[in-house]
C-alpha cells in the first residue's frame, strides 16, 4: 500500500498548501478519489485545512457515508466531492474553497476567463452556480447529494465553477493539478478584476491559447510549483 | 472558579486572535460579560490587544468603574462595552475595532450587507452611527455612557454597527461567535467594495438566506475557525 | 548623557518600526533634533532603515554638514530634515519616506484629508509639493538646502506634505508622534482612495473634529502603538 | 575565478530576492551574461527561484544549448535570455517574470510610465509584446529563438517590455540594477493603476526627469536596496 500512503500524505500536504497559499482560510476542503476503487474518496474530517493531519483523513462512499468514522465528524459539504466523482469519471481530485477573489464574480454574475497563461486550466469560461435557483432560500451549504449533483451539472465538463455567495469548486485529473488550478483561479480573479476596472477591452486568452496552454501544463510544470509550495508549507516534497 | 479562569484565558486569546487576523491594530478591544454577574464585564487595561496578558484583565461595572484597578489604566472607550451590555441582556461579548475595510462604508454612508455565507452573522443590514449627529464636533472617542448608549441604540437588536470615521462595534451571544463575526465583517467589507465596483447589480444574501445561515453558525463551526486562529496566534486551544 | 543615549536608541527603533510597518522600504529616513542643541540633528548614514544600527547615527548641522563623519556616507536628501528644523522651531523629528499609498495623491493632485480619527494628526488638508514647479526637470532628489527650504515652505505649519512622484515628509513635536503620523498617513491614503472610489460624497473629519482628536493624541495613546510596534520590530520598549 | 564565483552566488541571491520581493512566484527566472565570454550566459535549471542553489546554475550558449547539462533540465523559455543578450551587447542580465501587477497593463494595452523616481529605470514608456501578433495561437511560452528575437525586437533599446497574458522581461547593465528595475516595475504597476483609477490627469515623470533619475541610479543607491533585500532573503551581502 506504499503508493496509497504516499497519496494520503500528499493529500495532507495539499490541505496545508491551500491554506499557506491563501486559497482556503479556516474553511474549505480537498479530496482525492481512491486510486484502487472509483467508488470511494478520501477527505479529512471537519477541521481547518491548515490543521489537517494524516489521522484526520477519512474514507467515504460516493454517497458520503464514512467507511470507518472512528467518531470523527465529517464535513457537512462532502457531497460536493461525492457528486463530482459520481458525474465525472475523469476527475481524481476535488477542492471546495471560499477563495475570496472569486466571490465578487459569483455575486455579480461576471464571467471569469483566463487572463494569463498560468490560469488557463480554469477553462475558457467559468460557470456560476446559484443554489437559490433550484433550492430557494437555504443556509447555502451543499448538504445533500441532490445539491451536490445540481452543482456538478453546472460544472459540466470543465474544471471550475463558482458558487454564488459561497466560493468555488475545482476538479482535476490528479491532486497536484487540482491544487494548481485552485491557486491560479484565485490569482485570475484578482487580475481580471483589476484589468476590467482599467478598460472595457480586455484581451483574455483565446480558445486556442487556452487549449494549448492547458496541454502544456504537464506534471513537470506543476511540480515546479508543488516543490516550492511544499517547502513554504513546511511539508516534505516527493517528485 | 475554573470555568471563569478558562473564560478569561479565552479573552486573552481573543485579543491575540483579533490582532493576528488584522481586525485590530494597536487599538481596539474585546470584552466578555461576567458569566455569574450580568452587571459586570471583563476588559483589558489600556494596551494593544496583541500585548494583552492575563494580568491586564480588569473587571468593570456596567457604568465603567473598575472593580479593583490596582493602578492599571482602563480604555477611555470602555463605555462602548458597558452600554451594549446594559441595553442587550442577550449580549455576552463586545468588540470595538478600527477594522480598516469598514471605514469607507462608514464615511460614504454605504450600507453593508452579507455577500457570502460566512458573513451572514453581520446581519441583513449594518447600521452606521455618526457621533456628530448628537454630539457635534468631538474627538470621536466614546468617552461616556451617554455616548455609549447612543451607539447602542443604533446597534439595535443586531450584531454589528459601524462608527463613522472610527470603526465598528460587534456583539454576540458568546466570545468566540463575536470574534468570528468581527473577522467576517472585515472580509465582507473588502468583498462588497470589490463587487460594487464591478457592477451595480450585486446579489447579496436574501433575508431568508441570512437567517438560515446564522442559525447554522453553530459553536462547532465557529470552533473550526477558533482552533485555527488559536494556533496561528500561538495560543492554546480548548474546545 | 543617559537621556541622549535613550533618544538615539529610540531613533534606531524608529527606523526599524517604519520598515516593519511598511512606511519605508529600502529607502526613506527619520531624524531627531538634538535635544540640547537646536542647531543640530541626528540621522543615520545612508542605509536601509531596516538595517540601521546605533553606530550608523550621525550628527549634522542644519546645513547638512556631518559633525564627525568617520567615513560614513550621509543621505543625499538630508536637506529635507535640515530645512524643516530650520523653518520650524516646534519640530523635533522629521521623516522622509516613499509611502506607496500617497503616491497616487501626489501625482493626481488629489488632496488628502483625514478619514478617521487615528489619522487626524496628518492635518486637515495635506499640501502637495512639486519639485518641477521651481526647479524644472531634476532627478527628483532634494539635494540642496534651496530645495529643502522650498519643500519646508510648502509644509507650512502642518505636519505632512506630499512630494509629487516621490513620497512624503512628516514632522512632529517628538519622535514617536512623528512615526505615528507617518503610519497613519499611509493608512489614510489607502482608505481615502477606497472611499472616493465608492462615492463622490465622503465625510472627512470636520475641522473641529481634526483639532479635538489631535489634542487627544497624547503620549499615552501614542505609546500604546509604540509598545506594540517595538515588539513587532523586535526592539526593546521603554515607556 | 573568484570573481565569477561571486557573480554566481549573486545570481543565486537574485533568485531568492526576486521570490522574497514577490516579483516571481514559483515561475520566472534571472540570468547573467558570462563576464568573460559574451556568447554565454548563466541561468538556473528549471526550478522555482526560491529553491535555486549554486549547483542548479547552468551555462548556455546564446542559442540556448547547455554547455554541461549534467542531466539538469533547463527552462523552456531560456530563449528570452539568449535573444536579449544576442540583440543587446549592453545587456549583462535578464529577468523574466509573471509580475502580477503588470498583467492588467499587458492585457488592456495600457502603457506603463514611471509614476515615481524609484521607477524611472523602467523607461519613459514600457512597450507591450503580444505573441499572438506574429505566431497566432500558441501556448504562450517563448520556446524558440524566433520567438525570443521577436520579443527582443519589441524590447528595443529599453529595459522593460510587457508580454501580453504572460508577464514581463527586464534587462540591465548588471544583475543588481536589473533586479532593482524588476522590483520597481511591479510597484509602478500597482501605483499607476491606483492613480489612473483616481483621475484622468496623472503626472508621470517627464522625459527629462526619467533621464536624470536613471543617471542618478548608481550602484551605491542600488546597493542600499540590495543589502536590505539580501538580509530579508537570508543571503550574505557583499558590497
Amino acid at each position: 500500500m506504499a503508493k496509497l500512503d504516499d497519496l494520503l500524505e500528499d493529500l495532507v500536504t495539499a490541505n496545508r498548501v491551500l491554506a499557506s497559499q491563501g486559497i482556503v482560510d479556516s474553511f474549505g476542503h480537498v479530496s482525492i478519489r481512491h486510486p484502487g476503487n472509483p467508488m470511494r474518496y478520501f477527505l479529512s474530517r471537519a477541521r481547518a485545512p491548515e490543521r489537517v493531519e494524516i489521522g484526520d483523513i477519512m474514507e467515504f462512499t460516493l454517497e458520503g457515508d464514512p467507511v470507518d468514522a472512528k467518531g470523527r465528524r465529517p464535513y457537512l459539504e462532502r457531497f460536493i466531492h461525492g457528486a463530482a466523482y459520481e458525474m465525472r469519471p475523469d476527475v481524481m481530485s476535488v477542492i471546495h474553497n471560499h477563495s475570496p477573489g472569486v466571490i465578487p464574480f459569483g455575486i455579480t454574475g461576471r464571467t471569469m476567463r483566463p487572463v494569463m497563461h498560468m490560469c488557463a486550466t480554469i477553462g475558457h469560461e467559468v460557470p456560476i452556480w446559484d443554489q437559490h435557483t433550484k433550492f430557494g432560500d437555504t443556509n447555502l451549504l451543499v448538504e445533500s447529494m441532490a445539491m451536490g449533483r445540481d452543482l456538478a451539472k453546472k460544472l459540466g465538463k470543465g474544471r471550475t465553477a463558482l458558487m454564488r455567495g459561497h466560493g468555488a469548486v475545482v476538479v482535476g485529473p490528479d491532486l497536484r493539478a487540482t491544487v494548481y488550478t485552485a491557486v491560479y483561479l484565485e490569482l485570475n480573479a484578482k487580475l481580471q478584476m483589476q484589468a476590467e476596472a482599467m478598460s472595457k477591452k480586455v484581451k483574455f486568452l483565446t480558445k486556442g491559447e487556452t487549449k494549448l496552454v492547458a496541454a502544456t501544463t504537464t506534471p513537470a510544470n506543476v511540480n515546479r510549483a508543488w516543490e516550492n509550495w511544499c517547502r513554504k508549507a513546511d511539508r516534505p516534497y516527493k517528485e
